[in-house]
């Protein structure tokens, strides 16, 4: 049996994962990937850290187990590139280094399949990446880029090819999600929800990626280049964070029947695309309304077959590896086969704030008669059709009260806001809280 | 580009959403696939009924347009079948007669690729046609076969492969599913909910595999043997079906906060297999539980990356035909690659009763004290632990009263039940009905 030689780089959370499934049911994936997939070379700066958690064999380790400097990283990295028994690179060190671009740009031009989980890489300044992958007639693979465990990558290039996707949606950061469910299940502000997300281990020390959408529009980006063959800059894509989020919007989403959760949506639309992450409020019906805690669903909304909804594990070290090494089975059985995708086309995002959309705002405002109508009047006057007027809540000097609108842009309902802010200066005691309704 | 060409045989309700789909988006197939994919002919015996639907050219049917006769069709077919410029048949007559089996198993070793949806086929009569494929070096594609437009065959096959399979279960037959549905969201007997379904089109007119749990068993057969590399016989797989669930055992599910769900399990156990198709009492913490009306849901739990839902439509024209026309592209674009799967060893099935599992056992008697004493000795005498004993009910002269086991075998459970009537004759005036319970 011919064999297929796999070096890693980084051997931290996902990285020593890897080792270990290529080390633990080596059989099978011969079997599935109709070659003798090798672990040959590692390269970590902290070997003796790396090796421990999975009892990884130290000999493995470029520099035979002691800590590296970062120059000898670098040559040992050098090395695997220019090492032609090498087939195929794990990309497992993380960040978005200019550096490390131009590794893993190296590591595809000398002929090697790649493979990452290495999202933000992607998302930011993937293109040329995918680009060089293609010219050097090699798999760039990232199936753990997206959702950890969720098979979304090879769903689409392998088993939606008999259809065309029209929609994709989901939730696709468990940190987010884990918060907002605990808020909802628990009666939490975010405040306290992050506090015990972080002692659970669903949030990092530093949450600002997870918390601010940043790193579900990572995924979403990855997500539309596949389905829509478009490519979308990052920068500009719209998103919204759900530090935002307040016990009483979660109060007022269970009254409607509804749980607030962070929502990532792309649409093509006459040729551009449609794209956000934002907090929405999901209706019970919606099948994304179900899906609690740290887990991630992707839901894809396609011409012939309809809603297909993908549910999972999105992160962990192993979870996130079984991705990779799907990668490394796929690249070493269909090598030359499995590369050729259609060519990316630029696409321009289209304006969030034109899109038509039913929302629900919340209005703050003093507590005496006469206010929902000078409210409606003004939401009337944009032209938007009101479905609903309700909950009102009385809460010491304030009135809560939220309106349910039929679908309109989110530009026509901060134009009625500014109405109601000039024709009544000082009525609204906070910023209303607008949140598009997901049915 | 190289010329990839299909001949379907059976262009009814899936045969002819394949042939819409091929003529639909034929430059989007091509670039998929990476060769032009051109459907050259369609056999059926009503050529015009088959091409209303979805307004088909007529000139693609074998015989011009005119309805066949059988011997005419099966002319067309041995065409077909010696005709070396077609590269792949897509079969979608359905059935289990030895004829079909037949055609079948000489595409194969024709050397064409053969696709089909045919569950019943493959489950029953499929090892040979594997066999067949594997020594002719051509494809036999099955997605369709097994939950419509969810995409589990290539998920296993081509996602899963960084991972163990350990257990597979789901909802996987649309029909049982809107009818427990219906009688748990709108209190309806099973009769009633039957002739609803029928009339809402979800179950046919002979619903028998539907209800029977046959059609269930076929697609965890070919789940067995695709994710396990196990062949097991379908005949000796215990199935049940949900003709027996009343309205009362729906009415304890509820106040338990269960859902009764027709479930499909599967796990490999020494070596052996454990599987069913049964009834059972789905806890609401279970995702499974919140899978309602027609829609299939297929949970895999993997040894690395744990538990995964896929969810989606199981059946209908166009969803399943997405599937096939997947299928057609995997074949022209991998061809020899995606072939070669490893070898299937004969596996048993456990006998299901001396499995392990918490049981829920309700009980109809007469409305007199002593009766729950009397009951809970035979349970305890046969070594079964017992979680609960609740949800009393008094209905005229009966009293229902539900026992929830700790894990024990249904060959105890049947023990103690015999030994309550042996004990007290008459006391028990409706067989007891046993239910395991899903966590």
């Amino acid at each position: 049996m011919e064999s297929f030689n796999v070096a890693i780089l980084g051997c931290g959370t996902v990285g020593s994962g890897v080792a270990k499934i290529l080390l633990d049911i080596p059989e099978e994936l011969s079997i599935r990937a109709n070659k003798k997939i090798n672990l040959v070379k590692i390269v970590d700066l902290y070997p003796g850290k790396s090796a421990s958690t999975y009892n990884l064999p130290i000999d493995l380790f470029c520099g035979g187990g002691k800590d590296l400097t970062r120059e000898e990283a670098s040559r040992y990295i050098e090395e695997i590139i220019t090492d032609s028994s090498i087939n195929l690179v794990v990309e497992t060190i993380g960040g978005t280094s200019d550096y490390l671009h131009d590794v893993m740009l190296r590591v595809l031009k000398s002929g090697k399949h790649l493979v990452t989980a290495n999202k933000a890489m992607l998302a930011e300044k993937g293109n040329d990446l995918f680009s060089a992958a293609q010219q050097n007639n090699v798999l760039l693979g990232y199936e753990a880029s997206v959702c950890g465990a969720i098979p979304i990558i090879k769903t689409i290039r392998e088993s939606f090819t008999g259809d065309k996707i029209i929609e994709i949606s989901g939730i696709l950061n468990g940190t987010s999600n884990y918060i907002l469910s605990t808020m909802q299940n628990e009666g939490l502000d975010f405040p306290t929800a992050l506090k015990n997300a972080q002692e659970a281990g669903y949030a990092e020390a530093d949450p600002t990626l997870d918390i601010n959408g940043g790193d579900a529009a990572h995924k979403l980006t990855i997500l539309i280049r596949l389905a829509f063959g478009a490519n979308i800059d990052y920068f500009s894509l719209h998103k919204e964070g759900i530090d935002q989020i307040s016990k009483e919007d979660i109060d007022f989403a269970n009254e409607m029947g509804c749980s607030i959760k962070l929502i990532c949506y792309a649409r093509q639309m006459n040729g551009k695309i449609f794209a956000a992450v934002k907090p929405m409020m999901v209706k019970s019906e919606n099948f994304l309304s179900k899906v609690n805690g740290a887990t991630n669903c992707v839901q894809v909304n396609n011409l012939y077959s309809g809603k297909h909804y993908f549910v999972g594990k999105g992160a962990g070290s192993l979870e996130t590896a079984s991705s990779v090494v799907s990668d490394i089975v796929f690249a070493a059985r269909y090598e030359q086969k499995a590369i050729s995708m259609p060519e990316l086309k630029n696409c321009e995002l289209i304006e969030a704030g034109s899109i038509m959309l039913p929302y629900n705002i919340t209005f703050a405002t003093e507590d005496r008669p006469g206010i929902t109508g000078l409210v409606t009047t003004a939401i009337g006057s944009q032209n938007i059709n009101i479905d609903t007027v309700s909950h009102n809540r009385h809460n010491k000097e304030k009135a809560y009260f939220s309106v349910v609108t039929m679908p309109c842009t989110l530009n026509q309902v901060k134009q009625a806001i500014a109405e109601i802010k000039q024709k009544a200066p000082g009525l609204l005691l906070e910023e209303p809280k607008i949140l598009p309704i997901l049915y």
